[in-house]
């Protein structure tokens, strides 16, 4: 079945969205019945595209690779503009899907906010890998959604594409959760696991982490755990149906932790992990990020290096853990691939 | 929906099954829209039971956990014997769903895939945590589902309900699965975990597997690797796709391996598993079991004593890897529920 596409945000996941959808588009029409078709764009830096017979994919991600902008798209299309609002965008134009992929604001979740609720309001459904939207009205968006009989997908948006809401919604269905707990938050996970391995002091292993790129200029989000919050307030609220928002999370970052007391607890049979956890206490949800010393039988104190991994604690089948790639380009793209083929294969167009 | 269920074996997994349907039948009922009615059960050493307006099974766990026979449900019944062949009972009684739980036979698949047969040409869908059946003639099986447009599911056969087989179909779909390795069998790695970390001897850690339960008094099936290969032919033919048997797999055990190997690897930075691995070797499919010494960062290395583990290398995700229960009476159970919540969302009856 065709679904028609509107993509907001043609970055490093946009583009790796597209990649996919290129290189699987045979696999996903003849084994999945999935035939994407999308239609329009439009990027803040790289402009906008409009092509309601549907954008040859091949050919702008040649124009993307080049460096240049989606204007310069040189196949069959309707207009290109310097940029059209997402807002504008979404009213006006008729589609199944909008793909939203724009930057995290976790203070306001805006505009990407907006940008979902005018599509799901128009009739869109919605995936999105934007952590704010989710962190912040995971409920009234679902909600709405729910309204309007459409989909509001969040994999990307924890883990990136490691399916773990995939996992919780198919293979746990029929567990209560008990709790959740895991490693969300690569950067810090690749530092513990360098003042661990090579017995670095943290600022020795932050700066190879901003070296190999892994960790950001201002490293404040990853480091303190703002990152990791903002994925266990989604946890908490899409898996164990808290109502919490981030500033109610008991936060506590790595970087006032020492080489010194990582290498005692490793001669305890211990190991540093940031764990980000949501738990049922007294009938309602807490959730926390902090430095937690691991025995080493956890599935997760052998998570290692820029890995992520989260553990389900369930009624009937114990705990669950799956792990796998917290971040990348394909990784993040297929997030999206992957919730769209969980709407089209509900059934709904 | 109401779908009308005819049980075949009655041992553990049966019974765990018949207590997770009575604990969850509300959230079942609420919150999947799935409603169990369980109407035939034969057993060959608990006799049998029709009850076509649905057997109580508050009132029947009872009697099976004083120990009584089917035949003893004092609910309202249309007959009870001493034992109905499954054939007949396929054949005679109307059902939606065939959950398949009797005994594994690696060699000949029977009597377990004759019923399967059976029920899916009378137009049932089948659940099965049988591995005989799954190892032996998956794709027949399969095709014949297909014919009969029927579901053949069969996430119970490896890892018990820990959702390998959901986790494929859903999260992971649109990945190329380049290869599939794991940790398919809990009692040998209790026993190298043993020899590990406590320093047994091989034959010293069989016996203390003997006296928790974990190995059978004759541990031939799994310390020779009998039960992962028929675990890991049918990852190789229902996820893989290819089309081999169980002799087909290169197999060796751990019944030759010396404490001492498996420390000099423990002080190479080592630890020695019994992995099942299947790849794509030039086009065709490779299967094996065999000890391997993994290093430590192999997230298959951190899973010890009883538990399971699969890791997918997939071309858009990377590895993925997925841990928990490989056994055991509720999560054996919940795979054949798990079944049953796909068919149902599949939305055929």
């Amino acid at each position: 079945m065709e679904y028609q596409i509107i993509l907001i945000g043609c970055g490093t996941v946009g583009q790796g969205f597209l990649e996919i959808l290129d290189r699987k588009a045979e696999l996903l029409r003849d084994v999945y019945k999935f035939e994407p078709k999308v239609i329009a764009i439009t990027d803040m830096l790289k402009g906008s595209l409009l092509a309601p017979d549907g954008i040859q994919l091949k050919k702008l991600l040649e124009v993307l690779k080049a460096g240049k902008k989606l204007n310069d798209y040189p196949g069959p299309k309707e207009k290109t503009e310097d940029y059209l609002d997402p807002i504008d965008l979404i009213e006006q134009v008729e589609a199944d899907i909008l793909a939203e992929v724009t930057y995290t604001d976790i203070k306001t979740g805006e505009p990407a906010t907006s940008y979902i609720k005018k599509a799901l309001r128009t009739g869109k459904h919605v995936v999105t890998s934007n952590k704010g939207p989710a962190a912040l009205h995971y409920h009234e968006l679902k909600e709405l959604a729910h309204l309007n009989q459409r989909h509001f997908r969040i994999e990307g948006t924890v883990m990136s594409g490691t399916p773990v809401f995939h996992l919780f919604e198919t293979g746990l269905a029929g567990n209560e959760i008990r709790e959740v707990k895991g490693i969300l938050n690569g950067t810090t996970n690749f530092i513990l696991s360098q003042m661990e391995l090579e017995e670095m002091e943290y600022d020795e292993a932050l700066k190879l982490a901003q070296e190999l790129g892994y960790a950001e200029a201002d490293p404040t989000a990853d480091v303190e755990g703002f990152d990791a919050v903002a994925k266990v307030v989604i946890l908490a609220n899409a898996i164990m149906r808290g109502k919490i928002k981030p500033d109610e999370v008991n936060r506590q970052g790595i970087s006032t932790l020492r080489k010194q007391q990582i290498i005692e607890a490793r001669e305890a049979g211990l190991r540093y992990k940031l764990i980000a956890r949501v738990k049922k206490v007294n009938n309602h949800i807490e959730a926390s990020v902090t430095p937690e010393k691991l025995p080493l039988t956890d599935p997760l104190a052998g998570v290692m290096g820029a890995q992520n991994a989260l553990t389900f604690d369930t009624d009937l089948l114990g705990k669950v853990t799956i792990q796998g790639a917290g971040a990348g380009r394909l990784e993040t793209g297929f997030s999206i691939l992957s919730d769209m083929l969980a709407i089209s294969k509900s059934g709904k167009n």
